[in-house]
C-alpha cells in the first residue's frame, strides 16, 4: 500500500496553513506511521493572493471549496473553514455526497448538524473524523471512542475553552494580594490575542458547549444534542468569589460536564467550584483537559493544548493517518446508538455556593436561611465576612446536595428580600 | 459483521478474571462499539479447581495454554500469564504461529522479546496488541501510536510504576512534621497489598524500565531495546532528601524518560527531582502518568490507574475491540523503523542534586567544590544545614548542566575524601 493518500484542504487560516507545514515537515515519519505518504493536492480559501507563509506551488487552487470537495482529484477532504453553516457545511456535505472521507475541526458544525452529517457519512460508507474539534491536540476523541471503549462511561468533565481558562487563571493569580476582575483580564487577553474582539462565543460558554455535546454523544453512545446542553459563561464570576472560593478550598473553573443522572444524560457548561486537589483544578492557563470516568478504568485525565495551529494540525493529521491505514470507527463510536433521554437542568442535584451582598443588620441571615429551609435546601456552611452595621457585607452560604429547581425558586424569593442589595452569585460545587 | 469475535484467555489471575467480568458485564455496549459481540470461548490456567469469583461454565478449559493458543476454536488469544519466558512466551509464539491475533498485558515479554515477536506477528500478518502492558488503563499506547502519530516526539516521560509512586508519596506525606523512611513505608505497602513480598521488580525500577523500553520504541519508531535502558530504583531515596527536595521547590519521583539527545535516543529510569509545578509532580499515590512532547502538539499529559484488574482489563478489551473492528496498526507503530543509536548514560547531560554527610570542620566544602571544579562541574547552589562542629552535617550541592561521566568521576574522588562520612545521595534534576 504505497499509493499516497491525497488530501484537499478547504480553509487556509492558521490551522490550514499549520496542517500544510506539518504534513511537509514530518512527511517521512508520517509516511512510516501511515503506511504511505499523505500529500495535499488541492486547496481552497477566500483570498488567493494572501501570503500565508506556506508555499502553494503545485497545489490545485479552488476559489469554491464546495466545488473542490465534489470534484478535486483527492482521496480525502479536510474542512477547516469553520462556522456551523454556510460554506463549511456545504463543503462537508458535498464531500460526503461524493463519497469522500471528511476530516474536520469544526465543533459548531458537528454540534448543530452532527446527526444529519453522520447519517450522510454512514450512508456513503466513508469516515467523518473530527479529533481536532474537541480539546485541540489532546487525543480525547480517540481515547473515548477507542481507548476506553470497553467501559460504561459515567461522567466526562472538561476544561474545553482555553480563553475562559486563561481568564479565570489570571483572575485568580493575585497581584498585590488582590484578585482581578473579569473585564480587566478580558481586555488584556484581547490585547495578547488569547481572546477574540467579540469574545461572546468563548466567554459565554457556547464554544465549550459545542465540544461537550460532541463528548457526550461519544461517551454515552447517543446522537449529538447541542440544544440539550445547559450553558452559562464566566461573565458573572467576580474577583470576590474567586477569593472566597480559595478560602473554602476550591478553584473556580468553567467546566463542561456530561453525566449519567437519575433523569437521563445531563449535559451542562457553567462555572464550577472544584476541590483544589482534584487534577482538573490544577489545569491552568490556555491548557484544556478532559476527565473520563469509566466503570472499569476509573478516572483518566488527559491534558494538553486545546487550540493553536500546531496542536490542531496534529489532531487533523492523526485522523488522516487513521484514514490512510484504513482504521475505521463509526462517527459516534458505536454501531447502534442509545435513546437515553436528556435530563433538564431543573432536575440537576448538587451542592451550591451562594454569595449575597446584604445589609448588615439583625435578622437578615434568619430571613435568607428561612427561605432556603422553606424550599428544602439544607445549609452546609455560612460565613459573614466582616461587620459594617447598616452597610453592605458579603454573606456566603454553601448547601448540601439539593435540586436545582428548589434552589432557583428559593433564589427568586431571596432576591426579592429588601436587605439583599445586589444580584447574588450562584456557583455550583462539584465534588466528583 | 455480526459474527462474534471469539477469545481464548490464557491466565486467570486478577486481570484474567477481571477481563471475564468486564466482557460479560459490558457485553452490550462492547458489541455496539466493536460492531459485533466479543465472547470468551476458552480459558487456561494452572488450577482448575480454584474459585476465581467468575463462572467458567460453557468455556472450554485447557490445562496447557500453549495447546489452547494453537488449537482452541478462537479468533484471538489473550495472554495474561505474565513473565518474560516460560509459558507466557510459548503461548504468544504458539498463537502467532497459528496466525492468530494476540493481545497481551506482558511488558516483560515485550521489552525482552518484542523484536522477535513483532517480526513473527508481521510475518503472520496478525496484530500483536499490548495497550495493557504500559500504564494500565491509560490509553498511552494508542495515544502515542495513533493520536500523536503526526508528531516528531522529542521526549516521553512517565510515572510507570504505581508501587514506587505510592511509596514516594507516602514518604513525602509528613507525619508530625517528619518524613518517613523507605523501609518503613515499604513494609506498610506490603501489608496493604500495594507492594509484593519480593518488591525488587518494582522498587529497583525494572518494571518501569520494561514499560519505558516499549514507550521508547513507539515514540521513536525503533526496535524495542530494554538492555539500553539505564535503571536505578528508589531504595536509596531517604526522608532527608525528600525534605530537602521540598525546600528546593522539587518533588522526588521515579521517572522513566526517553528522549532525543545528541548521542541518540536516551532511555533512563531513576529517581528525579521534578519542579513542583510540573504536572507530573502532582501525580500521587498509585496513579501513573505519561507525558509526551511532540513538535506540533506540544506537551500532552495522560494520567490514570496503572494497575489493577479493572484498568488492565479495560485496556485489554480496548485491543479486542480494535481487532473486532479490523483496526490494524503495525506493532511498533510504523512500517519502517529507524536505526537511531542509543545514547549511553555516561553521555547524559543534566543538572544534579548531591547530598553529602560531611564532618563539620573548616575546609571540607573547599575540598568538595575543588573536586567538582577539577571535573568541570559548575555549581548552582550550596546549602549546609545547621552547625555541629566536629560532627556529621548534611551539605547539599546543586549543579548546572554537566555530563554524567564528569559527575561520576568527581563523585568517586569526593567519596574518597576523609571528611565525607556516608555514601552520598545523587539525584538528577529534570527541568523539562
Amino acid at each position: 500500500m504505497t499509493r499516497p493518500l491525497s488530501v484537499a484542504v478547504a480553509g487556509l487560516g492558521t490551522v490550514g496553513a499549520g496542517l500544510l507545514v506539518l504534513l511537509r515537515q514530518n512527511a517521512e515519519l508520517i509516511a512510516a506511521r501511515a503506511g504511505r505518504p499523505i500529500v495535499v493536492t488541492a486547496v481552497s480559501a477566500r483570498d488567493r493572493g494572501r501570503d500565508r507563509g506556506v508555499p502553494l506551488e503545485g497545489l490545485r487552487w479552488y476559489d469554491d471549496p464546495v466545488a473542490m470537495a465534489a470534484e478535486a482529484p483527492a482521496d480525502v477532504v479536510v474542512e477547516l473553514i469553520g462556522g456551523s453553516a454556510g460554506p463549511a457545511r456545504a463543503t462537508v456535505e458535498a464531500a460526503l455526497g461524493a463519497r469522500r472521507p471528511v476530516v474536520t475541526a469544526n465543533k459548531a458544525l458537528l454540534a448543530l448538524h452532527g446527526v444529519a452529517l453522520a447519517a450522510q457519512a454512514e450512508a456513503a460508507g466513508v469516515p467523518l473524523a473530527y479529533e481536532a474539534a474537541v480539546a485541540g491536540g489532546i487525543p480525547a476523541i480517540k481515547a473515548l471512542r477507542e481507548g476506553l471503549a470497553a467501559n460504561r462511561i459515567d461522567r466526562v468533565t472538561g476544561i474545553l475553552n482555553g480563553t475562559c481558562n486563561y481568564i479565570l487563571t489570571c483572575m485568580q493569580a493575585e497581584r498585590q494580594g488582590a484578585g482581578r476582575e473579569f473585564a480587566d483580564v478580558l481586555a488584556e487577553a484581547q490585547k495578547l490575542g488569547y481572546a477574540e474582539a467579540d469574545p461572546s462565543f468563548d466567554v459565554d460558554g457556547i464554544d465549550a458547549a459545542h465540544k461537550l455535546a460532541i463528548l457526550a454523544a461519544l461517551a454515552f453512545g447517543r446522537p449529538v444534542a447541542f440544544e440539550a446542553v445547559h450553558v452559562e459563561g464566566i461573565r458573572g464570576v467576580s474577583a470576590l468569589d474567586i477569593s472566597l472560593a480559595r478560602e473554602l478550598g476550591y478553584r473556580i473553573k468553567l467546566l463542561g460536564i456530561a453525566e449519567r443522572a437519575e433523569g437521563g444524560i445531563a449535559t451542562r457548561v457553567h462555572p464550577c467550584m472544584v476541590p483544589v486537589d482534584h487534577p482538573i483544578a490544577k489545569v491552568d492557563g490556555v491548557f484544556n483537559a478532559v476527565v473520563a470516568e469509566g466503570d472499569f478504568v476509573g478516572r483518566v485525565v488527559l491534558e494538553g493544548r486545546g487550540a493553536g495551529a500546531g496542536p490542531t494540525a496534529s489532531a487533523v493529521a492523526a485522523d488522516l493517518i487513521d484514514i490512510a491505514r484504513g482504521r475505521h470507527t463509526p462517527v459516534w463510536g458505536a454501531s447502534t446508538l442509545s435513546a437515553a433521554p436528556a435530563q433538564p437542568m431543573s432536575a440537576h442535584r448538587g451542592a451550591y455556593y451562594l454569595r449575597l451582598m446584604v445589609l448588615d443588620r439583625p435578622g437578615v441571615i434568619a430571613d435568607v436561611t428561612g427561605v432556603l429551609r422553606d424550599h428544602g435546601v439544607s445549609l452546609e456552611s455560612m460565613i459573614q465576612r466582616g461587620r459594617a452595621p447598616g452597610e453592605a457585607v458579603p454573606v456566603v452560604l454553601t448547601t448540601h446536595d439539593c435540586q436545582e429547581s428548589a434552589m432557583r425558586a428559593a433564589l427568586q424569593r431571596i432576591v426579592a428580600l429588601e436587605a439583599v442589595l445586589e444580584p447574588p452569585a450562584l456557583i455550583r460545587i462539584e465534588t466528583f
